[in-house]
Order: structure tokens, then sequence, then C-alpha cells
């Protein structure tokens, strides 16, 4: 593990950090709201688009809104429960495709090119993979409060946008016992074929997170002893890294379903830590479309994208700077000398 | 009317057109496909992505695909229809926008600068809007063909992508009209408040609809009179660059419903006519979202947009953008050694 300059060691610290977490800025969302009446266009027909640029300004407490350094960060980490049989790919492909990140040849390489963000991956202690939590917790309560920690690191001063996303073999059945645990159901409503298991293999992944969850459960009534059960290293990451961007008014848009996983923790320890964070799209992994009923989210895309990395959170950044350019860029109608709408 | 640099006046000709459309280049589809089996992620992992990727290549003719030189075109004109009281803003609405367009005020102006496309506005015969529909042919055929002719200018060398887009007060109607007369149902099924109509005024835009295609009904067998009786300038002028598109090799982009409506007419006179259409988004409108059912097109982006101007076609240049260079700049699992799926 990387030493952290955060002095986070324990939950107890975290809660502390949520306790304080700030609110919407109403002088910007207002601000935005009064402008976006008066440009040239019908009320509303935008549609998303104007939520996006008054959720920007809101959770940037700034208007008008600004989107020129988005940055997309990646987490990487291994999960010992690859031991048991759940992925369609070896453990190594996480280490492998870390490469790949560094070398330029992944989809979110080129998504970032293609949306002029800045690209970070953040590597977590690849040759440690965390406990295999079909016979032991994942983490210590210090290793994941230290992940936590580590992931805030993304958030540096000058941001404006951040899009979070993971890479780790294995990481749907993390996120899948996250959800069955902090949202019931059967695991089978939660599990999903993640890079392509299928047949009694899917049958087989949804057994071993359906019985750790089981083993777990006397242990699981707290959202951040789930995530420290049966989460990983990326996870509890981009749960720190939601909270950092919090704390430094930087909007967040969240990758699919690890990701969003991740972020649920989070909610299910206070309802209002998601409300700067828009899912940028839904996965095609089945328990997302689940998780987002539940935590009251409407992906902002839906491309039948399950490939992680962060991808659709890159992606959704081209539809947030579009809205920005709109909202800030566009006339208003007495600019224009636009007629109004009709009596 | 602008004087047209081609000799199109009448639909026998158009029809020639039409039955002259290439195919798909079986040739670039199948080197995307078997590229993008090869790239590091797990087969079907970026979907509609790759299938955007697959389909550029396969109507550019060419592979790699290149998407360098979007263009955005707006067709912009008017309609008599709106001496009925159909629309919620003024006639004069048209011409102030295209002011607004030129002047960079627009909604299309911030998203073709946001996705680096060229934008171009068609302004036709704003002082000569077209005939009242509920009463007379919006267009005689030659006007009508001339308009195809036009709309088939916006298409040059050079370009790679194109996006299709109209502004003209009262155009909504003429939407619901064409779709009413192609697809039957009711008129209420394909009238909406388009800018803004809404209560006793929705239902008597619903009336004005339903009379109006009921007066024209015998001359309605063929989809270029729909066009002409009850469509627009604008509409005809789309249809002629979606043409224009196919013989250039130019993958289109098709915005909101009046947009679709127009493409729609070349479908109900050749199925495969749209082959090479991509339709941007789902527009709020509601007859859109039925129409797209019944032309077969699953729309890449649902953002509760209304605005036409091109603007969804516009931001889903992102979109196709963002695939290309996917399927353009990753690695293969051999270039980057990668482990694939495991047996």
């Amino acid at each position: 593990m990387v030493a952290t300059p955060e002095p986070l060691a324990s939950f107890a610290e975290i809660r502390a950090l949520l306790a304080a977490l700030p609110g919407p800025d109403l002088e910007a969302a207002t601000a935005a709201t009064l402008r976006d009446r008066q440009l040239t266009k019908p009320a509303g027909a935008l549609g998303r688009l104007e939520e996006l640029a008054i959720w920007v300004a809101t959770w940037q407490a700034r208007h008008p809104p600004v989107v020129r350094h988005p940055r997309t960060a990646v987490f990487a980490a291994n999960h010992g429960i690859t031991a048991q049989g759940v992925s369609a790919y070896p453990a190594d492909v996480t280490a492998q495709m870390v490469q790949n990140f560094v070398a330029g040849g992944a989809a979110v390489n080129q998504l970032c090119q293609s949306v002029d963000a800045d690209l970070r991956v953040y590597e977590m202690a690849l040759d440690q993979p965390t406990g295999d939590f079909s016979i032991e917790p994942a983490m210590s309560e210090a290793d994941c409060a230290r992940a936590m920690a580590y992931g805030m690191m993304a958030i540096e001063p000058g941001l404006d946008l951040v899009a979070l996303g993971e890479m780790g073999i294995g990481n749907t059945s993390s996120a899948a016992a996250i959800c069955l645990a902090l949202h019931g159901g059967g695991a089978a409503d939660w599990v999903g074929p993640g890079t392509g298991v299928e047949g009694p293999r899917l049958q087989h992944k949804i057994d071993v997170v359906d019985r750790a969850v089981a083993f777990h459960r006397p242990a699981l009534g707290d959202p951040f002893e789930v995530l420290r059960h049966v989460g990983g290293l990326e996870l509890a990451a981009i749960a720190g890294a939601i909270l950092a961007a919090r704390l430094a008014r930087v909007p967040v848009l969240l990758d699919g379903y690890v990701c969003t996983a991740a972020a649920a923790v989070l909610q299910a320890a206070d309802k209002r830590a998601l409300d700067h964070c828009i899912v940028a799209h839904c996965s095609s992994e089945p328990g997302h479309r689940r998780l987002l009923g539940l935590i009251g989210k409407e992906p902002l895309l839906d491309l039948g994208m399950r490939l992680g990395e962060a991808s659709g959170a890159t992606l959704a950044i081209a539809v947030v700077k579009a809205a920005v350019a709109c909202h800030t860029g566009m006339a208003t109608f007495a600019e224009a000398s636009v007629s109004g709408k009709s009596a």
C-alpha cells in the first residue's frame, strides 16, 4: 500500500467527515436556474442538459459553472475472491490492463483523449490482493480506511469535474456482495456475467456471493463494515474520492456497477452523500439498473456498456461539457431579440 | 428559393436516385468487426460504441473509420400552417433564431463548438412560407423536389459525418401530419406540445392535423406526395441531404421528431433508405418514440431534449467520435500482452 498523506485510519474518522459534508450551494443553484430560463429555447427544451448545468453550478458552488479541467481517476486492485473461480479472466489481467492504461492502449485512454480529460490510474498493491471474502474479511478496518484516504488523493486543486472508475478482476463479485448486504434480495438479483461468466460458472458465482454474505452477515450491520468485509481496495478508494470531491466542490460522474456499488456504501451511511454525484451510464451488468432504482439515480447514458475502467463516466464528460457550454454560451431572449412565447 | 445546382425538379428523378443508392460496404464492415474482436476488452463490453464504429466503417466504406470533419446542417423554413394558431411562438421566431444561429447564440452553436463540428445553416426563403396545409398542399411537386435538391448541397466533399436538423415554427404540425399519413393511428398519437402548446391549444393543434390529413387523404398514397402536401421545405431538404449523404458515403445522425419524420418519408419509399442513418436521440415530443418503434430505429441518447435545431444530433457526434477513437486507438490483446478469457 502506498503511504497516505492523510491520517485516516478508522471508520470513526470517515464518519466524522461524512457528518461534515457541505450541502448544495443554493446561491449558485438559483443563479443557474434563473439564467436557464432566459436562454433562447423553450423552457425545458434541453432536457437533462439543463439539469446538468444547474447541477454543476450547485456543486461547484460557482456560477457560471466551468468544466475546463476534468479528470478520470481509475483505481486498480486485486481480489482474493478470484481463488473461487468467479471471473472469466485470470487475476493477472488486472496488472496487464494497468500496463495497457500506462501504454495508452485501453478504451479509457481513447475516451479521455476524445473528451480532453486528464487520466490518472491508481495502482493499489496489485501483488497484495484482498482477503478471499468467501472465508475471511476482505480487509481490516485500517486497510479499508487507508484505501479510502488513498482515493481522496485523486481530488487535487484545480479539478472541476471527476469521473471515477475501476479495474480489478473479481470485483463484480464484490459489487454484488455489497448490494446484497446493503439492499437485500437474493444473490441472483445482484450477480451478473462481469467480464463474461455464464451457465454453470455464473451459478457458481451466485453461490459464492450468497454463501459469503451469509457467512459475514452478523458483522454487516454497518455500511463501512460491509465495504471492508466484502468490498475491495479500489471500491474503498472510490468511496474516498467521492467524499474528497464533495469537500473540494468537484462534481462527480460515477461509472458502472462496481463504482456505483462503492458509492452506495456512502449513501447507506448518509442519504445525502451522493447528491453531488451523477451516474454516468447504466451498465448492462444486470444488477446496476436494480441498484440505481434503489438509490434513486437516473443514469445519463444507456449504451449497453459494461467495461468498467471509468469508460462510461469518461464518455459522459462530453455530455456535461456540452451542457455547461450551452448554459454559459447561449444568448438570452433579450440579447438575441427573439420573441417569447405567445400569450 | 435559392437556385439549385442540381436539375432535380420531379419526384421521378428522386425515385431514380433512391433506386440507385449504394448498399453497405461489406469489406469495411468485416474488417471493423474483426478488429473489434481483438481489442483489449471483453467481447461486447463497449456496447453501442462497438456498433457505432462498425456502422461508421460500413457506410464510409472505409476501414479504419474516421471522424475528423463532421458537419451539422440546420435547415430553416416557414410554414403556412402557423396561420391556424398551432404554435406557442410567432412565425417571426424562425428568422430571429436564424439570426441567433448566425450570431453564435443558439444551443446548436455551443454544441458544435463543444464537439468540434462545422455548423451550416440553410435559410430557405423565410419570407415565403409554404402553403397552409389545412386548406391547400404545402408545396408543388417542383418546389418540393427543388427543396430536396437544395438539401443535397449540404453534403460536400471531405465530410465524414453529418448531423441533420431543422428550425421552423409550425413544423411539429408537419411532422405529425406526415406520421399520421404514413403510419396511421389518430392525430392525437402524433401531435405533441412542440415548443409548448398545451390544454385547449394542444387539442386545437390535434384537430387541425386531423382535418388536414383527412382533407388531403386521396392524394397521400405516395410518400413523396405526403411530403409535398403536409411537409415543409426544411423537411424536404433533410430528405435530400440524407440521399446525398448515402451517395457520398457520409453516415448521418438524425435529430428529433421533425427530422425523423422527414427521414421516414424516404423509408416509406424504400425500406433500405435509412440504413446509413442513426437516430441520435429520443425527443420528449411524444410522437418521436412511437415513430422510432415503427421505423425500427433505437435512439442513441435519451436526455429529454426537444429543441430541434440539430441539438441532439450534434451532441451525438461526441459519442460517435468516442466510438471511433476506441475502435482505432485501442491496443489488441496481442499488442498489449493481455491474457484472454479463461477456458
